[in-house]
């Protein structure tokens, strides 16, 4: 069977590429990228490989910069998952805690274990790109004085050696993905709808469109805006509501909806994705 | 005349400064503080000074951790004011831009110049806590190899060589700040009001939040949601609307609110801010 290419942005042993395994639950070709604007190219490339974006996390927030891009980039939303988060502290096998100057992770993966790092007095903690990329940078630079915060996998798939598990401050840490492409959705008794809109400038217009879908019992699941470039103070809404794009009520709320914005773009109808726990596999 | 103490954060020539000093008006005693949460302690203190941050750039978006200060720190909002946003880049004199191997800036002010920085290939664009901070750094550290992106105000305040100007791709750049503090709100003749809530778990709980206030024809400026930690995908959200709480019409708008939210706390109610251009001056 032929391998699916997924493309994420990261280095081997992201929280992205478990939650892709996860998702698709098979063998994977996966194909790291350097940033999110990356992976939502090659998504949209002509037979191009599908892709996963995290785009919330249930401690920081929304991952604006992908929002941004599902507005601009023609690749559909076709599925989500919900990934536990939990971070260990890694460094090189040899490299006691003693030995340990400097810390290297992404900055969100910092500031989740900051209470687990006040411990570490004499070490400088240092922000990195990508939480597998900091332990990766410290396997190929060999360097024996830092440690690195990623998840468990990173620490199998570069040998490193684990010096303390679930360092995270708030254990009620989950990252939603969302995945992307050209596959058909799946079959689901649970659809969501993913939307963005600019308003009209009418008196009470975000209440009228709340209520295109309240008045349809529609259920609204989440609400964000967006600043709009090069118009200061006007803004993007994006929505998720409970609902499949192809069926008649949600398709009239849709229509309903185009009366009162200037602009509407439908992201993705699929399947409500499952919550997960991290496996972890050595490869 | 005393001079008024105003803390925020960052180093002397911040744009927050600027914003504070054209804010009030007057001579200030300007605090730099670390970090925001530092600028918040600091304004929560009895007798202790005022405060000014940013909440939202019309490029980048809201800055979420001052919204999660507004939430847990009893420091009202009593004022704002829009700054246009134009940085510049420079250097300590002598400096000439083929010495110039590494560029300094907070990571927001490095992609609102991304256009610009393609045209400096074999300089590293390097991150900084502050835009202001990065240039002192180049001033105390005698860094002949470096140069920093910040406001003209930073670059008199360091006795900097401008390298150039309004590098700013996009110059619909405004970044809005709050004002926080004891003082009496000012006179107006139009008013916000800053609130955040959590909703009941009610069939259309947002759509009818937002009726509260569409039904008085009290009109909504922003919407804005963040997760609520410990409750993965539960959100709070944060509204402005036009009005002042003092006012019966307000005051029933929020007592109807009340009835559809677990949690509700009016942040403030203030003048609507005027839009400004920067103003330097050479001290």
């Amino acid at each position: 069977m032929k391998k699916l290419a997924v493309a994420f942005q990261g280095e081997k042993g992201a929280y992205s590429e478990m939650a892709a395994r996860m998702f698709f639950n098979r063998s994977l070709e996966a194909i790291p990228c350097q940033d999110f604007e990356t992976v939502f190219k090659m998504a949209q490339k002509k037979n191009g490989p599908s892709a996963i974006v995290p785009i919330e996390n249930s401690l920081a927030g929304s991952i604006h910069e992908n929002y941004d891009l599902l507005v601009s980039r023609p690749v559909p939303i076709v599925g989500e998952i919900k990934l536990r988060v939990s971070h260990a502290l890694m460094a090189l096998p040899g490299t006691t805690p003693g030995m340990v100057r400097r810390i290297y992770s992404h900055p969100q993966a910092i500031a989740q274990c900051r209470q687990y790092l006040k411990k570490w007095k004499r070490a400088e903690v240092v922000p990195a790109y990508d939480t597998a990329g900091a332990v990766k940078m410290i396997r190929t630079g060999k360097m024996k004085d830092a440690a690195a915060i990623a998840s468990l996998q990173a620490a199998y798939d570069y040998r490193m050696t684990v010096l303390a598990r679930s360092i995270e401050s708030n254990k009620a840490n989950y990252t939603r993905f969302l995945v992307l492409g050209r596959q058909k959705a799946r079959r689901s008794a649970k659809w969501k709808t993913s939307i963005v809109f600019a308003l009209k400038n009418l008196p009470g217009a975000l209440f009228k469109s709340l209520g295109v879908f309240a008045m349809r019992d529609l259920d609204l699941l989440k609400i964000e805006s967006r600043p709009i470039h090069g118009k200061p103070w006007a803004y993007l809404f994006y929505l998720d509501f409970a609902g499949n794009q192809s069926r008649e009520l949600e398709k009239n709320a849709l229509n309903h909806l185009k009366e009162i914005t200037l602009f509407l773009k439908v992201l993705g109808s699929y399947p409500v994705g499952k919550v997960v726990a991290p496996r972890y596999s050595r490869r």
